[in-house]
């Protein structure tokens, strides 16, 4: 089913000005913070099993998926660029954990040492296959980056321990994960080995879940009123709305995804869809934050969107963000980069700080004195899923950009970037995207990587030769573009978002795109009570927002007039080219001091600026708004 | 220190459209429901002392107080009017309290029955003074009504066995009451009395509360931080903001006040005056609730002053009124009564529906599908102290319209409502207050009370002829107003709220009082945020809501522009005589069905209709807002 896939991580690289030093402070301080935390905090250690009762350290049920997830980015880091250091310390670490596995395939830090009596009898709360499932993800990633089989090897026997253990067949058990994670992971498992008994194991997973008798009900004990807070309240393939715990939610969605694409189940991408369809457009942040309420990290009614309180994980956000590049991937259809993008650019970079090493888990679209979240991004956490998932995430940034058919291939974000085919030409990508709508895409290499065959040579040459679709993404939020190639206007229509040139390309061609990106003033739909009388600034891909150190303390007493003639202007103290969005405003003052008067109010013309909402919090602590009160 | 005091229950009675029905409906309604569910929920029966492990009910640590509140009802319902029957149900319930009381004075259902052992022992969480003080204020209110002491009696001996348990003296605990109330009855009871030691026993709960080392801390465990929460992390005279629990707080405000009135305690009196201040000019909601939030129903800091999520005990504005009216009889100011007047219109009466048997426990300034809080009122509740509260509260809204000083009579809510005076005057109130401003004040009676002697009738005549001072509240929304005495207009100044005329009222007298009654838009101080850009309106002392059942759903798209010409109309569905506030308002939809979007907004110019705030959630499921956006 599924018609794009992305590129391989060392095929592609970023120089833009947003993602580019976004993964470069992944290298230099997300990772390397990871890893301290992971020693400081015994996570690592947990994997030599020599933890005893009464150690001042516990092993947690879910430290080895935080492992698990720093090896994963560690490995996708190193696929993206050779690095000696990095290497040797991939491999001590993979090394590690394989050394914890059990003889019959099990690899659990929590269960082996603290509770090995308790294997697979909680799943819906204990992260068990959770853990399994990223373990396997950076078993994955450390085969592409490095070739060697050795903790790839040692997760298939642990996925065929999982296999062995959960089935419909008689003495297997009917479970399945309580967090979801390890079908989207079977699946990479599939592909990267080529054995569809994982694929198998994937789709028994995403099927057996939430069926009549429910298993965590009727097995372990769990309220049946609490079954959406893990999506286990029908089966997955009947579900139409997003409902419960958002991250888990959105790794579900995922691993659904995955399924219908390699089995061409139309019924269970039809759910994708619906729920896709329902997260987005009623559940979702202007940021692409989902998981609105603190109460169980969970999706609340459509519409209900509230700011200060949105919740909004950092790992919510990733998770849609991979589930919306599936669906993309499975359909073409541009509308799921829209919103892609959308978390991409706002509500994901807004978990981490410029340093890369500083994280938000919450991620609200307004914070000030009454904030019940964080007002300061953190070094770590105790539960710390969220800086080992930026960890892992950053290195896709440069695959995220770009979609792959035969016969096609997709710019789906325009950040300056480059991308080298299999046919040995070269695509680059220029442009200050995301500050600026114009794109330029050169075609360069030529049809003979050096040092190979004659032989070899003629294939590139013929290879280089086949003409092949170009297609740029025409985003949701640009209201006019214009096309040229290689100097000539081409009147194109934008089709399933994307407009497509196909022909022969070669060495020296360029396609320049002009998207037009002008200051946005949105407005949230009718039913959104947070948001009425509202207005909130977008410009290209960017949310902005309004923080105190550019303008004052008492964000709450500006409006905004949303007709008027923005200007762009530098954004002090935040990275050279990032562009700030300044106005004028309105501030109310009521005089006197009485708490509730009816005396007139006095109304001030004065100048807003407001900066990009990833960008919050990087200069001190600071009150910060989204949606503004319209004047 | 105490310059004012209130007039005998039997001395006045109401006839206004606003008090007079519900104090009618407290009488046939609230006080017989209320009983209903003490007998059904075993809270009679506790008195007893039958219960035994294992029954299916158990005597909490708060029922003695509950029942003490109706009691109290009763008796200041009975002592407003004759009712054989009412007098026969109260002498049995009184009776029935009495028989629980111990050999040595000792009276708690719960402790006496339940853990007899753990006597005094847990002060800060279980309530044990607390109903000791309920237990003794209705004592004295049964006193006051029937002239019986054996209830009295009772409790005198209960207070001598409190007296003997707590104090500075060798084998005496240093604790006071968990949850204040006891203060302000003991005060009662000495002025019942005439007995001293019962007041300086307040004083000592007063003065010893929150001296270091801490009682609560250093003798039942509890945490120093959670101190605030029952204020008892200073001394009460060294307090100046209201912090903790709001019922709590206004309680003991209220005891303070009383202890300071009685023996002229100036330090006890500025921090009553501070607390004040703080809890009415930065903490208090429009509608004079009190506790903002849900966590420990507890004031928050200054000017957080949420809508949705107001608390806003029922209790806690009970509490704060009669606070309030305790402040204006020591220092005679009107802007104490500003305050009384707020709750009594608005937080306080919003706690119970017109027909006097449905209650809210929570008074939030807006509501809808997103409440946190009951949607539509309750007969009963677990912790059911705010439909025993109204019980005992509605009796003595005549007594609060009025306040006496030798030479003087103050009128200090204009209700309509009669006072006869000791001189054998009576002074009769005609008004639609609160809903007109027009305001005559007849003087009636004569000097010759019938069927006395005639040493009597000289006496009466003597009095009747002293001149003294009518005092008319001049109160804090009404911009202008005009006075007459028979017919011929005065001008008089207010002087800290009041306007005064000193004569020698006779028969046949008559002031008019033109209190000026506009639509006034009322916006909070700027530090609110939660009502920024917002506007209330209120006329008179009602503060007006707009409700979905007059306005449609949708209440937030509902926009009202504050210059226009409201209009008085009449409220659908609500007693006769209730006044509307209709206007023009604007309604705000962007087009379309995306969840965020530029498209233009359409604003169609429409009617909305407010009503009487404390009259909400009398028609039905309905949607609720106080602070409408201002457009």
């Amino acid at each position: 089913m599924e018609r794009f896939s992305v590129p391989a991580t060392s095929a592609v690289s970023l120089s833009d000005p947003f993602f580019a030093p976004r993964v470069e402070a992944n290298r230099t301080a997300t990772i390397p913070a990871c890893l301290r935390f992971c020693e400081e905090t015994h996570r690592l250690e947990s994997f030599d099993l020599k933890w005893k009762d009464g150690d001042k350290w516990y092993p947690h049920i879910y430290w080895d998926s935080d492992v698990a997830k720093v090896v994963e980015g560690m490995a996708r880091e190193l696929a993206r660029r050779p690095d000696p250091a990095l290497a040797e310390r991939l491999d001590a670490v993979a090394r590690r954990i394989v050394a914890a596995q059990q003889p019959d395939g099990y690899l659990n830090t929590h269960f082996t040492q603290v509770e090995p009596e308790k294997r697979w009898s909680n799943l819906h709360e204990c992260h068990e296959l959770y853990c399994a499932g990223h373990l396997i993800e950076a078993a994955v990633a450390h085969f592409e980056a490095t070739g060697e089989r050795f903790f790839l090897d040692a997760m298939r026997r642990y996925a065929d321990c999982i296999a062995k253990t959960f089935g419909r067949k008689r003495g297997q058990k009917r479970g399945y994960p309580g967090h979801e994670e390890l079908e989207l992971a079977l699946c990479r498992l599939a592909d990267a080995t080529g054995e569809r008994k994982y694929l198998d194991l994937a789709a028994y997973f995403v099927d057996e879940r939430g069926r009549k008798p429910n298993y965590y009900v009727k097995k372990e004990g769990w309220q049946e009123g609490r079954l959406t807070y893990l999506q286990a309240h029908e089966p997955p393939r009947e579900q139409r709305e997003a409902v419960g715990h958002a991250v888990r939610w959105a790794y579900l969605c995922c691993g659904m995804a995955d399924v219908a694409a390699a089995t061409g189940d139309a019924g269970l991408f039809d759910a994708c869809r619906a729920m896709w369809e329902n997260a987005t457009g009623r559940r979702m942040l202007v940021t692409g934050g989902i998981g609105t309420t603190r109460e169980g990290e969970a999706f609340e009614r459509d519409f209900k969107l509230g700011n200060l309180t949105a919740y909004a994980e950092s790992c919510a956000a990733i998770g849609l963000a991979l589930f919306s590049r599936r669906m993309h991937e499975i359909t073409g259809e541009g509308r799921y980069l829209d919103v892609l993008e959308r978390a991409l650019y706002n509500g994901i970079p807004s978990g981490i700080s410029l340093s890369g090493d500083r994280f938000f888990y919450q991620n609200p679209l307004a914070s000030n004195a009454d904030s019940p979240y964080d007002r300061e991004r953190q070094s770590w956490f105790s539960c710390s899923c969220c800086p080992t998932n930026f960890a892992r995430f950053w290195p896709q940034a440069a695959q995220l950009c770009w979609a792959l058919s035969p016969g096609e291939v997709r710019l789906c974000v325009p950040a300056a970037s480059e991308l080298k085919l299999e046919n040995g030409l070269c695509l680059k990508v220029e442009s200050r995207y995301p500050y600026d709508g114009k794109v330029a895409v050169r075609v360069s290499g030529d049809a003979r990587p050096a040092g190979t065959s004659a032989g070899a040579q003629a294939r590139s040459a013929a290879r280089s030769l086949a003409p092949f679709a170009l297609s740029l993404r025409i985003p949701d939020w640009c209201p006019k573009f214009s096309l040229a190639v290689n100097g000539k206007r081409v009147a194109a229509k934008a089709k399933d978002g994307f407009v497509s040139i196909e022909r022969l390309w070669k060495p020296g061609d360029e396609v320049a795109l002009d998207l037009a990106m002008p200051v946005r003033v949105l407005r949230a739909h009718d039913a959104v009570e947070a948001d009425a009388g509202r207005i909130a600034l977008q410009r290209g891909p960017l949310v902005y927002a309004l923080e105190s150190v550019d303008n004052g303390p008492g964000l709450h007493r500006i409006s905004i007039p949303a007709k008027q003639a923005f200007r762009l202007v530098r954004a002090k103290g935040l990275p050279r080219g990032t562009v700030a969005i300044a106005g004028k405003a309105f501030e109310t003052t009521r005089p006197g001091d009485a708490l509730y008067s009816a005396a007139a109010p006095r109304t001030r013309l004065r100048r807003f600026v407001a900066i990009p909402y990833a960008l919050w919090q990087n200069r001190g602590l600071s009150e910060m708004q989204v949606w503004t009160r319209e004047s």
